[in-house]
């Protein structure tokens, strides 16, 4: 395809070069922008603009499409303003915190742990060349094992590298936990303390028992919510990838931990990807290409249900126009899940800050329900069904009380006693006797006595009963989508630069599917003439009446300005009206175009955007001849990206 | 209607009845239920459950169609969490309060107007024989000037009442206001307070400038923005309809004051409806049908853009299944109206409550643009676009320094000064004279005193001059949704009962529009056989991946009983397989089936749920003859509600 042989002026530069380049064209076109502006900003708040906006709402979209259509889930809608008792359960109040360090003249803060990184890395990228090998190695543990680190590891680091504020040189307070929730007062007492929620999963797992209820109290079933997210970072970073409000989409799959299969895994199981399991990770260190099904078999991936999501995220990912080579399933190390987590494995996009979590998928086995059971007191459970199906045969051994009392009477309740306390082979030898002599001699231990028991005196039998429905804390599978660190990456997935017709000049575009694309399309009147006018907004209105999200550009600006304008808002298609009867439709990437009589446009644009049919099955339609091969790759390609294969 | 007759049952509820037959189906089918319920709710907080929030995603869907699609609006997407320099410069951390009372002894919060509404409406409905005319007319006065009281008459009314705590009868606190924001703090350093935004439009107020230049700095165009608002309200009342936490979809539309004319306002001119003007209020007290291009012209409402979305909200309402009887605009008096709005409409839709105000459409002139001007030293204006042909004739005078200087030395500031000042009259008749004689008697009377004025000493000229581009801040129109409310209303105009076949139980049922119903069809097996399972599961398939949300409902259950479980959850249509060839669809309302081939189901389903044709084009499709007349009928009726006339 063209668009990769000539996207080679990206490929060129460094990635903070590249970063630089994208971010400042998705301020220039509004696809985001700090929030706040004209009062100086704040760090870790960003909007999305007109263009930014509607990537967001169609990645949503598809994400419903795709998840909660898809798998039938119950999608609920909770509020973020959340009481402090929903997260002292879950134990965000106690251990959602970050270290920081205090600036000891300016009171500024700082992450403790990205101050010993900056550090480590500074260390061993500048000073390569005096530093010991022992430091070498020294430096490089540290980092390694940042994530894990204890608040008295971390001050005494602190303490030994002498590290100080990195914008006044000041001295530094020891590191001491702060909580990343915002806090907040509900109802004008103050006597309701409440948190902003940090995630969306809490909403859920509050509600099991409703939900439950819903699904007609059947396992297993997924819950949805799609919201708000809040976490106070202590010092946001990473521009777009790190903020303190961003949205979240979390699946909870909620499952009988003794059965973990999912009926739909065949469809998912031959799915070839890019994982990085445990175990390369402690010794080869590299992804490697796995086929799901065979990763599910042999153990690598816990089970089922599990594997079944990373190949869904896997389809929805790339569907999206994530680059395959880019996403890799790395699972978690033991000493990184919570230590009721059975297995975890993020997706991760590589993009210019490196290999970055977007998907976490995680069996966090019955924690959440059980904490949040303990402290409400409401048992959040289920109920094992047919369990009536199952049944036991039971030994029962019934004395009858009347008569070895009549017979015994003081030593008959130890007589009753040891009876009950047979063993079944003991039991069936008695009944034996019994049956055949009608009275048996009968040890009694704790009486250091035999006795006589008669056929009237005890009955027993092997019953066949039904177990008792089985009641149990379901596990929840959890996929959780971080929606603006997927956009961001698919923003740097999709960009690309390529030189314009004259050669002088390089021009930004963005490769969006059709589905994810801001807008569908733009109109463009070749010339400024009331008749090309007319036609253009008989063009837009029948496109707009189709659900099709489109822009007239009636400006003098030359053909070759608009289309640049946009292909870098990575609108797919653009229609230029040079005719009243019919128009020409350009592709972005390929700049093929093709002919349409103008009542079909819509039709034949529904069709483009959607990928449902060939070319050849739109009549009215002439392809620009010299065009026809490449135009139909690109539709082929469109297909591929669009329907499910 | 079938539906309309056979709803008598719940028109002969009073208003609390209905109610509580509504919202008890509302939870029991889980549209909606408190929040937080295991740890014992939170008052003013509410989870929408699957159906419920299937109805928000289609009313947002139709809502973002409606409006941000069809006007090529600028949607934008910024945060919750707002540093409180915003809140400060629109006047929120001053204004946006309640009036309190305290229980002395308990610390309990009150709303004090709602604690005086109540003492009032009680003494008006329950010692209605004892009380004077007098007292009578006070407690009215009271009720009617509720809305604009001050704090101080408040207090005093609540004295001379002598006003107790409703559920303690302890003494009550004098009142005082309560700012409404949800108070936090941004970053780690409590040096950044921040509030939970109350309102979205704030968020695209300091984005103006960003917008104006997206637009390519184009005046009119309007910005969007749906999102999360919060309002820590002291004690909620009315369930759904007052909550803390709520979604909001709002409009601002940005237009020179000087011209306020919108170019599609034909569209919507022809449109009649309840209104209520100010005037029917202050006098006959009842609204009235007005065609809105008359209330446009006589100037009952004040502009056509303002007009035009009025007409736009009235068929965003009725088209989402609105009763248009029990809908009406209502104006707001001059004394309700903030100081800087030019002219405000609510909708109102009547419900259980009264009138509940579900969209306000104000004209807020410049004063939000103004605000954030001021505060900010950004100049948020607008620049007036092809001023460049508008010229003017300018009169001139330039004096000629030098040469009057050296004539009058220490005077020749004083006449420059009145050479300068002369009007167009006197500045003509002096260059007349000038030009016939070369010189002129000049009256200074600062100096008084005539000089005598030469040809050289001053140039006098008509010139002319472009204009400079006329600076200004734009006038704002916004249309703003409660989107929570609107739902709630929805609900309520939906809700109907009937008999079932048996004529012995009453079965309840939502209305709700194709487009707006939460699961477009159920599949029933008609009976629990493999073959039909196997049809019903085939369909079900072919139904999402065509984005038709569907359940499959293949329990024992009888068919009745499972159409009643549809209908109460307001599916539209009812898939029943009771045969492997071809199944039978069947509307909710009219309880019409149809006969459908399998193959097709999916693609009339599609037909049905958007209304694009008649039954009649569909080929493959028996109507049960006896059905055939009343179906088409209903047929018809989609059509009215989806197309827009």
């Amino acid at each position: 395809m063209e668009s990769s042989s000539s996207s080679s002026s990206t490929s060129d530069l460094t990635a903070e070069e590249f970063r630089k380049k994208l971010v400042s064209t998705l301020d220039a076109r509004y696809f985001c922008k700090s929030s706040f502006k004209i009062y100086g900003a704040v760090a870790g708040l960003n909007d999305y603009g007109p263009p930014g906006c509607a990537v967001k709402q169609n990645v949503l979209a598809f994400w419903r499409k795709h998840f909660v259509l898809e798998e039938n889930m119950l999608e609920v809608d909770g509020p973020c303003i959340t009481p402090a008792v929903v997260f002292k359960a879950s134990g965000h109040v106690d251990k959602f915190t970050d270290f920081m360090v205090k600036d000891e003249i300016t009171g500024e803060c700082h992450r403790a742990d990205h101050l010993l990184k900056d550090f480590c890395t500074s260390k061993l990228e500048k000073d390569t060349s005096t530093l010991s090998e022992e430091k070498v190695r020294e430096y490089k543990d540290v980092l390694a094992t940042l994530d894990g680190i204890s608040l008295e590891e971390l001050g005494l680091k602190i303490k030994e590298y002498g590290i100080v504020s990195p914008t006044t040189n000041n001295p530094l307070s020891d590191p001491y936990p702060f909580n990343l929730m915002f806090q907040t007062s509900i109802g004008p007492s103050s006597m309701t303390p409440g948190y902003m929620r940090p995630e969306t999963a809490q909403g859920i797992f509050v509600n099991f028992k409703d939900l439950y209820y819903y699904n007609g109290n059947k396992l297993p079933f997924a819950a949805a919510q799609v919201g708000q997210a809040f976490r106070n970072e202590i010092s946001p970073r990473q521009g777009l990838l790190r903020v303190r409000e961003f949205t979240l989409a979390e699946i909870e799959h909620f499952v009988d931990p003794e059965d973990k299969s999912h009926p739909k895994f065949s469809e998912v199981a031959d799915l070839e990807f890019w994982m990085f399991p445990r175990n390369e990770q402690l010794t080869r260190k590299d992804a490697v290409k796995v086929r799901l099904g065979d990763a599910v078999t042999n153990g690598t991936v816990n089970n089922e249900t599990l594997g079944y999501f990373i190949g869904r995220v896997y389809l929805f990912l790339t569907r999206l126009g994530i680059n395959k080579e880019r996403l890799r399933f790395r699972q978690h190390l033991a000493d990184e899940m919570a230590h009721y987590a059975v297995d975890c494995w993020d997706a991760e996009i590589e993009c210019s800050y490196g290999w970055i979590e977007c998907v976490g998928i995680a069996d966090r086995s019955a924690y959440d329900l059980r904490a949040h059971s303990e402290k409400s007191g409401t048992p959040l459970v289920a109920h094992e069904k047919f369990s009536a199906t199952t049944k036991v045969e039971k030994l029962v051994i019934s004395p009858v009380k009347k008569e070895l009392g009549r017979e015994f009477k003081g030593d008959h309740k130890k007589i009753i006693e040891a009876l009950e306390a047979m063993d079944e082979k003991e039991a069936m030898e008695m009944k034996a006797a019994l049956v055949l002599n009608g009275e048996v001699k009968f040890q009694v231990c704790t009486l250091e006595k035999a006795f006589t028991i008669k056929s009237n005196m005890v009955s027993i039998s092997k019953e066949v009963q039904k177990e008792p429905p089985r009641v149990f804390t379901p596990s929840v599978i959890e996929p959780s989508f971080g929606i603006g660190r997927i956009i961001y990456c698919l923003f740097e997935h999709s960009f690309y630069t390529r030189q314009n017709k004259a050669g002088d000049e390089h021009l930004n575009v963005f490769r969006f599917p059709p589905a994810v694309a801001p807008i569908k399309c733009k109109v463009f009147p070749l010339v400024q003439n009331p008749e090309f006018e007319a036609v253009a907004k008989k063009i837009s209105k029948s496109l707009t009446s189709s659900g099709i999200s489109n822009e007239t550009d009636a400006t003098s600006k030359s053909i070759g300005k608009r289309y640049a304008i946009a292909d870098e808002l990575g609108v797919p298609f653009v229609i230029t009206v040079d005719n009243t009867a019919t128009v020409t439709i350009r592709e972005r990437d390929s700049r093929d175009q093709i002919r349409v009589e103008i009542g079909k446009v819509a039709c034949v644009m529904q069709d483009l955007i959607a990928g449902v049919r060939t070319l050849e099955d739109t009549p009215g339609i002439t392809v620009l001849s010299r065009f026809r091969m490449r135009f139909s790759n690109l539709y082929r390609l469109c297909l591929k990206i669009l329907i499910p294969q």
